[in-house]
Formats: C-alpha cells, sequence, structure tokens
C-alpha cells in the first residue's frame, strides 16, 4: 500500500519536530507548511527548515499566516522557549523556504494531488484561509487529522487547548466546513501518549545527531511539563495527527458533532462535542477517545532513530 | 447530632418530590421555596404544595421568582409533563403558599437561625436575588449544596445543565459570591444515582399512598429517559444536593474553581470547572464527582417508603 | 395639581447632589435609596445623608445593592473624586440611613402608594432587583424616568454611559420589564443641559451655604470636563430624569424600543435602540431627545437658591 | 493627472451597477471582482459580467469568496429582487469570469502596480482573505474606500448596515489592519445621496439603452424604499466609495478609531466608532460625514448617460 501523501502544517514546536520526523517516514510529505503558534513564524519556518536539514529530508517548506484571522497572536514559550525548540544547541540553517505563501501551496498541492490528508498540528489558520479562497479543495481531500482541542479539560484555559484557542475562528471554519472526514486528536487523547525518562534513555542510548537533539528535546520539554503540572511524562500532542492517518488502527474514534466556541468569556476556543446520549446532531469529526500507547511510543522512537 | 436546618428551593419536578420527602426525613426544613424552571411558577409551588399535603408534611412553601433574571423563562416538559408532576393520579390540594415572597423568606430565615444550609434544585434565581439584596446572609450561612451544572457533557445542550442553563446570570451570582461552602452536584454525579424497575417494584410492594405516588412518577420519568436517550434507568438528580449536606460520607468531592459561562454562542449556561494540574485558580466550590450510589438508593427508598 | 410622588435612586454625585435638591422643590420624594455607583456604596449613602442634611430634608435614605448583579464594580472617581462630592469643605455628617434594604423600601413603598414615580439616577441594581424579587410592582408605577445611555456616542466607552454600562444586566431587566412609561435621558440629551461659568457666579452671588456649597461642586465638575474633553461647560445629567417628571413640556420624546447590549466586546451597556424608518419594533421607551436648556437651566438654578 | 488604479470589489445590487459605471468613467478598473452578498455568488458574478457587457467595458470580472469567513450567508432580495437586479429586462450574457480566484486576483494586481486603490462595497469577505494570504499587500496601497457600516442607526439591524453585518468578521480584519487609508462610506454618509424620480426622468429623457436600463433599476430600487421605509427617494451606498477616491473634495471626513462588533447579541456587525471628545484612541480610518449631494448626483446621472 502506497504511503498516505499529506501536508504537515505546524508550529514547531518540541512535538511538531517530532511529528515531522514521524511523517517523513511513514508518509509521502509533499509539502510543510509553517503558522504562527508555538512560536512566531519566522521561528517556527526555521524550525522546520531546522528538522529538515538536521534530517535530511527533502521536502519544502512553505511559509504561512503570521497572525490569526481575528484575535491576537499569541505564542506558548513555557512549553517551547524562546525559540520554539529549546533544549539542544541549534545548529545553523543553511536551507530557506520555498515560499512565503504556504495558502497558495495548499491550495495547489490539493488541486494537483488526489486523496491528500491535511495533517494541522498547529493553529488552523491556513487551513482556513485555503478553504474560504479555494472550496473546490475541500472535497478532493482524503480527510483532515487535526492536534487540537479537548474532550475535558484544556490547558490555556479550562476549556481551551492551545491550537484551537490560539485561532478559534479558523478552527470553526475547518470544523464547520464538512471536509469529507476530520479526525481529531484533542488533548484527552493526547495525555495518553506521553515520553519520558524511558524514551529519552533510549533514545540517548542510541546515538545518533537526530537522537541526541530529540533526546535534548525531550528533556527540555519534559522539564516544562514538570514544573508547571506537576507530571513525570509528557504528552506527545502533534505525532499523534500523523499517526491518526498512518495507524488509525491503533485509535479508537467515536463519531461526533464538534464546533468551536468562538463567543464565550470563558470558553473561547473550546472545541464543543455533543456526546449527550440520543442526540441528533450529526456528526462531523471522528474524535479519537484512545490509542495503544505502547504501540505509537514504540513507532516514534524507532521513527527518531532510524534518522541516526 | 441535630438535623441539618435547611431551606429547600424547588421546582417540582419527579426528582424535587423526592428531594422533598428525603429532606423532611433528615432534615429541619424550615422553608420550602418554588421557582420557575421544569414548569412555571404556579405549577411548581402547587406541586411542591401537593407533596407537602400527600405526605403531611407540615412546612411552610413559599412562591419566588416566576421568571429568570434576564433569559426568557424555559420549562422541562418533556422530562416532567405539563403539570410539572406527570404519572400519578393528581389529587386535590388543599393548601396554599405562606407567601410569594421567597425571596423575603429566605432572607429572614438565615438572618433568624445560625448555620442554614440553602439546598437549591432549581433554577437559581431566588438565592441570586436574595445573595444580592443582602449580602450580609452569605457569611451566616453553612453551606450552599445545590444541584446543577455538569464537569462533562450536559442535557438541554452539549455542554449545559438545565438548573444553571434556565438562569446562568442568576447561577454565576451564586457561584461568584464566594459563600462559605457551595456544594456543586452535577450531571457527572447525579447519573450515577439511578431508579429503575428495581426501585420502582420496591415502591409497589411498599404500597403505600405516597409509595405508590412516587412509583408512578417514577414511570413516567423513567419512561422519558428511555425514549429520549435509551436509558433503562433514570437518574436522580435532586435528591443528590440533600444527601451531599445529610450524608457527605457518601460522596467524593475535590475543590476546584467554578464559573458559569453566560456569553458562549454555544456553551451558554455551562459549569467552567479548572481541573488543570497545577491551576492557581483559588476553588470556590466542592464538586461532587462519585457517590455510594447504593447506599443513596437506600436512603432514598427508606425515606419514600416511611411517609406510608 | 399635586406634586408627583418619586423615589429618587441614586449614587452622588455632582449632578445626584442638585437632583436631589430639584426633586425635593418640585416633587413629594418619598425617599432616597442609593447604590454603588459614581462610588462605592458606603460614600453615596453619605453623600446622600450630607444633601439632606445640608438642605434641611426631611427624606428617609435607604442603603441599597453594593455592588452590580454581575460585573465587578467599577466608580467614577475622574468625574466625582474619591469621596464622590469632591470639591467643597465635608461638612460632618449627623444623619443616618433608615435603612439598608432599599430594594425593600422600593417594594413596599410602591405597593403603599398609588402613581408613584422612579427616577433612578445611578446604575439600575436595586430598581432591577425590586422588579424581580416583586414583579406586581411594576404595574403600579406611574413611571421610571432614568438618566441612562445615549443615542450617540457613550462616555465610559466609545458606546456606553456610566450608568448601564456599570449594570448592564440591570438596565436590560428595567428596559425591558415593560413599566408602563419608562422616559430615558440619555447623553444625547443631558449635553444640551450644561452648567458652566455663568451658573456658577449665579450661585455664589446668591451666596448662601447651600448655592455656595452647590458652587464649589460646580467648579470642581467643570475643571474634570475641561480636562478631559476640552468642555467649558459640563453636563447636568441627573436632573434631567427629575425634569422629565415634573417637567415633561421641555422636553421632545420619540416613542423607541430601547434594549441593552450585554454582550459585546466593544458594546457591553450600550443602550440599543431602533431608530430605523418603519421598523416593526414596538417602543418600550420615551426617548428624551431634546429639552429647553435655558428653561431647564433657570429651575436648577432657582431650585438651589431657594435652599438658601 | 492620471485616473486611479481601483479594484472593485463588489455584489451587483443596483448601487453596485452604479458604481461600476460610475469607476469605469472616471478610474483605471484594473479588476472587478465579486463575492456573496446582495445575492449569492453566481449571480452577483453573472450581474457583473451583464453591467460590462451592456456598457461595453473591457474590465476583467473575477468570481470570489461564495461565502462568509463564519457567519451563514445571508442575501438582500427584498431591496435587489432575487436576481440581485431585478427590474429591468435582463439581456443575455455572453461574457465568462476571467477566473473565480478573486483572492489571487487582488493580491496578484496590487504586487503588480503601484497605489491601488481597493474599493470594496459588498461584503468584505475576499479582502479580508487577501490581507490575512498576502500581508505584504496592505502596504502597496494607495488606500481601501468601501461602503459599509454606520456612524448611527443600521439598516439590517438597529445598529448593523448589511455589508458588514453579513460578514463581520472580514470587516474587522479590514479595519484592524491599518491600511494605510481606509475610507468609510457608511449609511449616515450615504443616505445624503438619494436618488428619486429626478433622476430617474433625466435618465429616460436621455433614452439610451444603458440609461434606460438604470432607469429601470431606479424605479424597482425606489418602490422597495419606499414601501419598507416610507422613503421618496433611496441612497445610491456604492458610489459613494468611488466618489471617495476619485472625488475627496467632495466630501468631508473626520478621522476616526473604528472597530466592528463581533460578537454582540445586538450589536453584531455594528462599526464602532470613537466620536467621544478627548478619547486617545489613536484613528485608522477617514470616516465620510457628509458630501455635496448636488455634485454627487450630477456624477452620477452624467456617467450613466455617457455609456449612450
Amino acid at each position: 500500500m502506497a504511503a498516505p501523501k499529506i501536508i504537515l502544517d505546524c508550529d514547531p514546536g518540541h512535538d511538531d519536530a517530532v511529528a515531522i520526523l514521524l511523517a517523513a517516514q511513514h508518509c509521502d510529505v509533499l509539502a510543510i507548511t509553517t503558522v504562527s503558534g508555538n512560536a512566531p513564524l519566522t521561528l517556527t519556518t526555521q524550525n522546520a527548515l531546522l528538522m529538515c536539514e538536521l534530517a535530511g529530508l527533502d521536502i519544502p517548506v512553505h511559509a504561512g499566516a503570521d497572525r490569526p484571522l481575528l484575535v491576537p497572536a499569541a505564542h506558548a514559550p513555557r512549553a517551547h522557549g524562546a525559540t520554539g525548540l529549546d533544549g539542544p544547541p541549534r545548529p545553523e540553517v543553511h536551507r530557506s523556504e520555498a515560499s512565503n505563501d504556504a495558502v497558495g501551496c495548499i491550495i495547489e498541492t490539493v488541486r494537483g494531488h488526489d486523496d491528500v490528508w491535511l495533517v494541522p498540528v498547529g493553529p488552523l489558520t491556513n487551513i482556513a484561509l485555503a478553504f474560504r479562497q479555494a472550496p473546490d479543495i475541500v472535497e478532493r481531500l482524503a480527510g483532515v487529522s487535526l492536534m487540537g482541542g479537548a474532550i475535558g479539560p484544556g490547558n490555556v484555559t479550562p476549556t481551551a487547548e492551545f491550537n484551537i484557542w490560539a485561532d478559534p475562528h479558523a478552527a470553526q471554519i475547518v470544523f464547520a466546513t464538512g471536509a469529507p472526514l476530520v479526525r481529531m486528536a484533542g488533548l484527552n487523547l493526547t495525555h495518553q501518549l506521553c515520553v519520558g525518562p524511558t524514551e529519552t534513555a533510549a533514545l540517548r542510548t542510541h546515538g545518533g545527531a537526530v537522537s541526541t537533539f530529540v533526546a535534548d528535546l525531550f528533556e527540555f520539554y519534559l522539564a516544562g511539563y514538570r514544573e508547571r503540572a506537576g507530571l513525570e511524562a509528557a504528552p506527545m500532542h502533534d505525532p499523534c495527527a500523523v499517526l491518526a492517518v498512518t495507524r488509525p488502527d491503533l485509535f479508537a474514534f467515536t463519531a461526533r458533532h464538534v464546533d468551536v466556541e468562538t463567543d464565550g468569556t470563558l470558553t473561547r476556543g473550546m472545541t464543543v462535542a455533543d456526546e449527550r446520549p440520543g442526540t441528533d446532531a450529526s456528526p462531523n469529526c471522528e474524535v479519537a477517545y484512545s490509542l495503544d500507547a505502547d504501540a505509537a511510543l514504540a513507532l516514534i522512537v524507532d521513527a527518531v532513530c532510524s534518522y541516526g
């Protein structure tokens, strides 16, 4: 079976970096597009280029939206540091972005290939812009597999997860568009896939340049979760959205109707899923509720080590 | 130990009726106050009087708010029928309300007795009006034990439970007031306390007038849950708020900060609890997460049967 | 013709002080009730007592709500100073409030007298609480004549006037209740009734204790408007609501449907009047659009001077 | 002086049709882009092509957004009929749109020419998408001259004008972007430029094909305003935005800070201008408050007649 064709839309970010490595091993990554999110656009673009160069990936990187549709830009330096990839020594980056038109790249790529998966793991600004500018691409997709939202507690606020909260209007455009298939990996799912000292040690044992770099990423990332939330292992959010495309057999999904709250005082950016028994709301989303964490962790460690 | 002194603020309602019987057996019920909710105020007041008369309870009933603070009045005829107590043959009611000033009754009663518990099991309109008119009473209370809200799915909307949704502004006033102790029994808790054919049969076996009346109530109520949600047992929401006062040992509570969303398009009336590990929001509510359902059910059946 | 019976609900405040003097000369003031607004409740109550004592008025003062229904309390020290009545030397106050139950006073007074006018010139918290606790009083009123809102620019925000913005939920309760007659004197009207050096000089020329006190009030108040908005004369907001009862012949009113925005990000507390030609919204408010300012100013100066 | 280079973004619409004719006479119209608004996109695109064909204009027409960013699509059949251009007999249209990528056309055109004016006279969806996809174009513009909003009463709601209300999120993106110069012609301005029986008669006297077509448009349009609002003359909204570019000398502008309310229950789509004296909000918009209506009407009639 052919590897799935994907566009990875990301804002690296520690877990985005892992998602890039995982996607490149298992998918035909037609493009990486970047967005303002965990860090400002200039940094997320540099970080995507850095990961490609480090791992020797021949994937074009297109820079996208430098701010959300409506709300002010917000970043996550507490989780990812000032650079978005704090932790390891930062190598020089020699590559450049293929363009600064991520939206145009998405539109043309989807028009040029059948059955592309969009895999957004940052704020959904680029995807929303593409869907509104070129509504014809929606039906051409294989689906959208996104990391974002939560069924239950959020992280930025009691109800909202960062990616959705950071551009709630873009998120609502994506959920409401009726893409053929939206798979949602929210915090409720991603907190089941946590890396900790075991995985870090495995990468250090392997000892290649990429493994060491990722081990350094893990240690910075783990220290933050330990300090902020008292956790000894930290969720690998973004790789979940890749795995939901490459290994859906590892997941349990339930079809739900999901909308994004754009107006609430306390609930802005909440993914509102209708879980009521007997509801007559028609599902627009496959919500991931659980996954085989052991298998998923093994795939992540294997992918990282595969680059040396 | 003396029975706790309570004011039961209710909108009967099938589960309210059971809450009245349960409260009168275990508490010193200083007053019953009524509010627009499951049915219009005239009916909820008549239904409270009916239950007192049927069970021979010498408790004054004061009618209160005939509508929410701001949103239009809404009722729940699908759950409770047109009368608010559909099911059993309806006996004539010979009693009358003690006044139509529930708010004044609450204020004077709390000022006149130490350590009163307010036990609201309908929309919180009366309580909010009393707190704003007479803020001095808040500190005099033993606490507020309310049925309302949800940590997780709602019933009226994907995120909101009926009592809070029906007057979200009143609810936010109550949660934000900082009463010495607010105990919240939301849908996540009340759906753990379900009556079904077993309890109905126990009441029919007992066979007194009150037991038969309540068995008829249960059958109407169960039929609705079966039809709407495919459930074979139905939650006894309101008695939970009484039990949280009389038998807190049966519950597991966690202290949380809870606010009510009053503005959201999708989330109006949602109880937003901050469940994030490491949050620095200071708790204003003891949220009930679980209870000993077997013990609670036994207490309910015993209470009903105690009236004959 | 008998003087109109009124309850003056106020938060003195410089223009409230003038409204008290004006009302006491032309109306049968059954009570003064106070509310948190221009200054905290303790101060507004003291200021109302001060004005009564200074002018020798035998009117009971009842303290009311110490905070708005839902939004946090906000005050207007830039306009009224830290005491709410900055400017003149502050005499000692020997009187005390009749009660701290303004809401109960409003309810009982309206039930005890026919055709009372409510004249609220601060946030509408007390009035809203009374209307929700005792809806029967609404129909017994002669009307409500309020100072608040704006048809056009606001003062606290681009769209909102202070009294409505400070408790938008209470305001919406009042506008929506359908009182027999609501007269609205908003900023568009009150900025037509400005006092300046001429009126101050007239009071100084008169030279009695009350006139001198009010002249001092005017000078403080004028200095603020000059500094903040570059105006050489300053609006006498609150007296307009009194005059709309005692001298409606001085005003031009148009019947409009008016609601209060409680949710908007930019528009919270805006009085939304439907001025569209051909609208089918049924009017609930007599909006004052203009007044005979010369006649009104003369009445104000005469009223102040009448106390010495 | 060279004619200004403009892109006319429109949703014809009777007044849009006149704006096309006026723009083509006085400007270098680089492109016409269409948007869902007064009628669905398919119709507004056909209507733009129809006007070009009728008047012999060699201007490419690019179809754009078929729906607003977030709110459901809404149209104005009461003002413009089912076709968007009801009234005259509808000729067959032989032309086709140049593309269905209005957003791409806007981006490329602005990048390819200096000092382009964007003249949007429908919902701002296309403009917002272009600004977010290609933020570099904002600084290259001569300005944006838009018809939309209101300082004072709206038309669709008490506070909102149709174009802004129909896509409030897009409008807020445009106002907030800080384009070098935004000129706003709102209802307060456009209701000063009304056509009536005099202008219709002038066109009929002229008697050419285009003049007769526009006279028929006027009669349909006037009948609607007469019926709905009791007006004997009807505002030529959209030509105002063209004239604000070609003949700014006819207008009185005041610089204001303007934002769009996207959240209010009563105020969605309101253009909130800060008109408070002494405000410290920095202006982002030249708001047109008045124009020389006689001169503007003469220009409109001349322009229409110039096509025969």
